[in-house]
């Protein structure tokens, strides 16, 4: 590990309100996410290696590379598994060496490279399938999509490892598409975004403007409506209805979206183009506003695993892929640098505990594809896909998690997360900032922050205020701060910093109703319980002998918390509500009947909810996050 | 027209607990139907020759007969279009003669004659494409699912016209199909039922029992759990889960559920295999309690156009096929013919004016696929689809409608559906029975049937009694029937009818409100106005300048019928009810808020409602049948 920040070049981007920190800057030392770094390190990452064996990826590789005979298996974008699990372990290798891994990455990387083709191009599915027929279906191909991952795996290495072996399999084939496509070349963009944020990260770190010129023309393409679409959806599948700088809506397929809009907002990042800007600020308002579920799930429809209509959210059937949340926390990252408002960070945040974290099980084995609100019983987990998009994409956050936590710029230092850890930052050249964050979030509300490195010279110090929190108390030295001041999301403390000090923070966490907006049908008359940033539900394995379905929430009851080490491994808190059974044998299994207002007295029974994100860790049981309140019956 | 009831051997099925009447025993003679079919008759069937002939159809026919060159256009179910057409025309040619209808007709029977193989096989698209490459795709080829259109028109075409020249097509390729398939011969069934019905008809005609063992045989070959399904379904996708005779649960592809239904329903009626029926039950129980939206439309899910989970009844994303309600009549009226129970032509009454009605434009030309009971307003019909199974599907079953509202059995005549018409019925031998009955049903609840034809001899005249009817009033000569019998939902008088004799029914109508059951989560708090057997709903072209999202029914405020000539051609009832419109602005663009139980006082404005069916006749607007009650804001 090494012990001074070495913020290099890739990390200035030009446009940027707030500048990344080195991976290494931020050390979880402890806590929530500690603990599930942990499990992806010694136990997730170890199971993608045996399933991408086992599930043809690496065969394809050897096959394409001439090292083994045999027909492709599997979907057309199986190589990019491969890149995002090779991208999940340079994350880890860069703060945890470990030999194994770094000898299976060593390995694996090699065999990329035995793979690539002499003039740089590389892809399993169309070198033995197609048997070199490039880019003769830009559509549904995913080669760049292929490629944006190679390059993502390939950047992250090169950051790790600061070795230029992947990454030269990376430059060799971005020039290769850089000679390929372009305004007096090859038209047309990948049906799946992914190589325009990928491009620029690529430039960031070789300097090389052809690729951020390359990803302006991928991004510019969009919008001719040309593409083909799937089912009923036409071209709004692949974002390719309007130009990207006039859209407003969110649609299509949510990953596609996700993605897309990450390289749109990376454009920004280094160009400064305010349409581009405008352009997302337009799409970030249209999902909060109508299609963002309340684990921050995204992706209403099952039919294009897409986005639906404003205030289509269903909680059974809405999709919310756990790869359409993971970019959506990485588009709102890119936001978050690009304008520092608290209000993206606040979305990663709930994305974060609740849709993306649901993804992965606590044993580290196995996954959530869809990650729905509501379930009656017959949706569990598995131990890979057959489209195995998500495991991946859950190893390399978890392994880039610290990334997230902290900002600087040159007044200070913003904390967007809070984990117990260390983070070491240069607001100003030659004056090194060190903080240790303290802190049993999510489920106590209470951080503190003790400085380390200071040199008595003056900084801001922003801290997130969650957008759950009502009510933000805050001490310096134990003095509180009496008119504390926010800004956009952000506590804003500014002084002269001296080694010792400390700040705290206390968000109040008692448990809460939440209600959805009244033109959400699907959840009307229904309540959610949250606490702090975690959403909870009832999971049927905690109510015996009851159907989930006949649950009703008495609102007027208290909600109370309470922390259990016996349920699932690490310990969570609980709450307990209040509520009643409804019965429905008058309705003789009939579906509608006259209307009668007539109220029916019953029993209270308790009900025990349980965070959303550790649901189906019991087996495959009955869920709901939404639960009905008495007064609707 | 004939004059005289001939009562073919083929109405007669040994199972039946009614039997049906010839189509050409009921007339209709005016009224909402008469209406219909006559539109039907005079555009619909003319449209759909045209849009045959431009989608490509009849060309892959001239193709397949060596008369044209050139590609086969459309999926690979296009030829059962062209029979829907043929089976429709030949009941209107039964009952209307038409020159131009006749000629059109005697052409495409040439022509699909000429297309016809030496050995009897006959499928436009695997002559053409596949080169003669039979049965390669038992689960998505259709190749017997156009069969058996195939012979559902030939059997048509036969009873109206007693030509033979369709029905030696037919029952050549039937005969192809007993010498390819059977036990000890190739395996398998289609992907898509229809065949099997349509073998049971061909059975009935023909009285060559190799087709009733075939239609057995393919029935029995379901449940292998072999067929590859769609998407995230496997073979529940094209019901080969289960055996046929253990299924519980009705699912997968909708329309093909409903198919094989009517299959099964066939076999029992001609077999009386009582395990068969059993399953039937069953299912239909299970449809009824918990996978039925209120239009009578089946199949809530878009990804795999599927029933899904019990009461997963969303508004807006719910399937509900044109065709899938017309399978769901279709089965239903075996049913009911294997019953006797009203239960099912209640279910058949709520599809016809609703779910299936919607599905047809006022103008004749244009057309629903999907069926939702919510529209933000983006949802418009359209004059065809490239997968235009529904238009030809409406057409056979508005030219075949007459043959829904009378049966007979030994004892006497079954009424249940209400129209005014003319039925004339034999049910001993050669004592012919006439009615005259007069209604302006659905707009009003009096039906008045008058005997013409009766020679003073005793029998039972069975009148349904609506699931919506909470009590029915009914007069023989003006005198009361002071205690009515009911049994399984009809009112039976049994008397020695004379000639004049008058029996006057009155349904009170009054506009009611309807709530769903407490598990549907997506009406929750919501009502529906219905009258009669018609669904309304709120279109947003009568409330302008209001979002329909933000529209609340006051559900403590009186309904009101209002006769209107104003609105669409041929006028229709509407109820005007009252509302309140919720503000929505203090939610700030967000989805999600800690719960405040205020009450906000909000104005009145008056509401209409149209019939759901009348819908998107005043161009694409929004629309919904369930409305949020004021208490649940």
């Amino acid at each position: 590990m090494s012990t001074s920040v070495s913020l290099t070049r890739d990390m200035y981007f030009p446009y940027a309100r707030w500048r990344m920190l080195p991976l290494e800057a931020t050390v979880l030392t402890d806590g929530f996410w500690s603990q599930r770094q942990s499990i992806n390190r010694r136990i997730t990452l170890q199971h993608g290696y045996q399933m991408l064996e086992k599930a043809g990826n690496f065969h394809n590789f050897r096959v394409a590379a001439g090292l083994a005979d045999g027909h492709y298996r599997g979907p057309v974008f199986l190589d990019s598994d491969v890149y995002k699990w090779l991208e999940a372990v340079a994350y880890e290798l860069h703060v945890h060496p470990n030999v194994e891994l770094q000898q299976q990455a060593d390995e694996v990387i090699a065999l990329i490279e035995a793979a690539q083709q002499s003039d740089g191009y590389l892809n399993t599915h169309y070198q033995v399938v197609e048997h070199g027929q490039r880019w003769i279906d830009l559509d549904f191909g995913h080669e760049l999509y292929c490629a944006g991952h190679l390059f993502q795996a390939a950047v992250a290495h090169h950051r790790a490892t600061r070795s230029t072996k992947l990454l030269a399999v990376a430059t060799r084939f971005a020039d290769l598409l850089c000679n390929t496509f372009g305004p007096d070349k090859r038209q047309g963009a990948c049906g799946h975004p992914e190589v325009e944020t990928a491009l620029v990260d690529l430039y960031r770190v070789t300097h090389r403007s052809a690729y951020l010129d390359l990803a302006k023309f991928f991004i510019d393409q969009r919008g001719k409506g040309v593409m083909r679409g799937m089912n009923w959806m036409k071209a709004e599948y692949h974002q390719d209805r309007v130009p990207v700088r006039q859209a407003s809506e969110i649609e299509g397929h949510a990953v596609r979206a996700m993605y897309l809009n990450m390289g749109v907002t990376d454009l920004y990042l280094e160009t400064g183009e305010e349409a581009l800007l405008a352009a997302m600020q337009r799409q970030w308002q249209d999902l909060v506003s109508g299609k963002l579920l309340l684990t921050g799930g995204v992706g209403s429809r099952y039919e294009g695993e897409s986005f639906g209509a404003p205030y289509e959210l269903p909680a059974d059937r809405c999709y919310c892929e756990t790869c359409a949340a993971i970019g959506s926390l990485m588009w709102n990252w890119r936001m978050l640098l690009a304008t520092g408002e608290g209000r993206f960070a606040d979305l990663m945040e709930r994305q974060l505990y609740n849709g993306i974290l649901s993804g992965l099980a606590f044993d580290g084995w196995n996954f959530f594809y869809m990650n729905p609100l509501l379930s009656q019983g017959d949706y569990g987990r598995q131990p890979w896909q057959i489209v195995a998009c998500c495991p991946p994409n859950i190893m390399r956050l978890l392994a880039s998690l610290t990334q997230y936590l902290a900002t600087q710029d040159n007044a200070g230092v913003q904390i967007h997360l809070y984990n117990t850890a260390t983070i070491r930052a240069e607001p100003s050249i030659g004056r090194p900032i060190a903080l240790n964050m303290q802190t049993d979030y999510p489920w106590q509300g209470r951080v503190q922050i003790g400085i380390q490195g200071a040199d008595g010279s003056t900084w801001q110090l922003r801290l997130r205020v969650p957008e759950w929190c009502s009510q933000v108390i805050a001490t310096i030295n134990g003095q509180p701060i009496d008119i504390p001041r926010v800004e956009a999301g952000y506590l804003v403390v500014e002084r002269a910093w001296q080694l010792g000090d400390v700040i705290s923070l206390q968000l109040p966490m008692e448990p809460m109703l939440v209600e959805a907006h009244p033109r959400v049908d699907a959840v009307r008359g229904s309540l959610a319980i949250q606490r702090g940033p975690v959403v909870y539900c009832l999971e049927g394995v905690d109510h015996p002998g009851l159907n989930l379905m006949d649950i009703r929430l008495d609102e007027t009851a208290p909600l109370q918390a309470d922390w259990r080490e016996d349920i699932l491994p690490g310990g969570l808190m609980v709450i307990q509500a209040t509520g009643q059974v409804v019965e429905s044998a008058d309705w003789q299994q009939r579906l509608y009947r006259r209307f009668s207002d007539d109220g029916v007295l019953r029993q209270s029974i308790p009900l025990i909810a349980v965070p959303y994100y550790a649901w189906a860790n019991r087996g495959a049981n009955a869920m709901r996050v939404w639960i009905p309140r008495i007064k609707t019956g």
